[in-house]
């Protein structure tokens, strides 16, 4: 952030929320982010009315980025399996690129109605999720064994993993953890490699 | 918890831990842990020297458990892939069985030797499943176009993720979800889906 241009309501968001990612949001002061941002509170309070109308905004556009990637017009022809597969990744790589925002989201607990609505919300996404899992188990096109929740459960938790671990400018881009998470969700680690045979004595060789 | 039975150290760990999960660690205090002990500060102090003592057993706790997995003899004559299965679906239930010493060791982040200590023993589990990995991928038992230590982070990125969303008594119990994660881990959600086929015109149907 160049010191001599002025923050505007969105600089000041993504100021709010590297500190917020940082210290947790309810460790972070207001004195944390005027600090950070270099700026008095009095010039933060000018565009903003306090700490939790920072994080209704910084929460908006996580969310906002996930339900744009159900509502892609593109992929409402293609097939389930195939949908699903484009959205864990458009998730995996929108948790990358937002990843302030995104931590946040998944670490509000409900202490105050913006969070609650914030975790309707994460709710409702991955409710959606999980009702393109079941038509695409109903049309054979994903494993039926599973309990379409619990892959929904299991498949976010690899992809949100990321925020715990992911540092920019790191070994593998954005893009290539997003279709690891992809590759290794729909066709396993084991993809590509032969069953092993098995001896008449039982023995695998 | 019996409240007429008196408290020993071992169960004075379960009741802070509990009271650790579900506050956060540095927002938890000693009255906290006594309070829901149901009883004074003085009686804890009998048996532990404070709340970092605490902090250590418990997470020590969670520690050993996972070391105790790739230590097993019995495993150490199986093929890689078949090893880290086998240690892929004790980890889940590991994690399942210590939810609460497991959710503090996945939140630790370094504030005191005691935490250091634990987060250096958790990478040097990591790193040591990060090898079986590469010895899997390297003997062409697992796929070897994803780097081992990605696959690492992913993996238990998603059977950690129990512990954000893990309730005892839910539709699915420890056991299922453990072998869930990994049939989607090693198989994946495609597995046993036959590859659509795709007409001349390249429409898969």
């Amino acid at each position: 952030m160049d010191a001599r241009r002025p923050y505007d309501i969105e600089s000041l968001t993504d100021v709010a929320f590297a500190v917020f990612a940082a210290r947790g949001y309810d460790a972070a002061s207001m004195d944390d982010v005027a600090r950070t941002a270099g700026i008095t509170k009095a010039a933060i309070y000018h565009h903003v009315a306090g700490k939790e109308a920072l994080l209704e905004r910084g929460l908006a556009r996580a969310l906002d980025a996930l339900f744009a990637i159900l509502d892609d017009p593109a992929a409402a022809d293609a097939p389930p399996d195939a949908r699903l597969r484009a959205i864990v990744e458009r998730v995996a790589a929108t948790t990358i690129r937002l990843l302030p925002e995104v931590s946040v989201l998944f670490r509000v607990r409900g202490n105050s109605a913006v969070e609650r609505r914030a975790m309707d919300r994460r709710r409702a996404f991955d409710a959606a999720v999980g009702r393109l899992v079941r038509a695409a188990q109903d049309a054979g096109r994903l494993r039926g064994d599973l309990d379409a929740g619990l892959i929904v459960r299991l498949a976010f938790g690899m992809s949100n993993s990321v925020v715990e671990w992911y540092r920019p400018g790191g070994r593998e881009g954005a893009g290539a953890i997003a279709a690891a998470v992809v590759a290794i969700l729909f066709d396993g680690l084991g993809a590509g490699v032969p069953t092993p045979r098995v001896d008449p004595d039982g023995a695998a060789r």
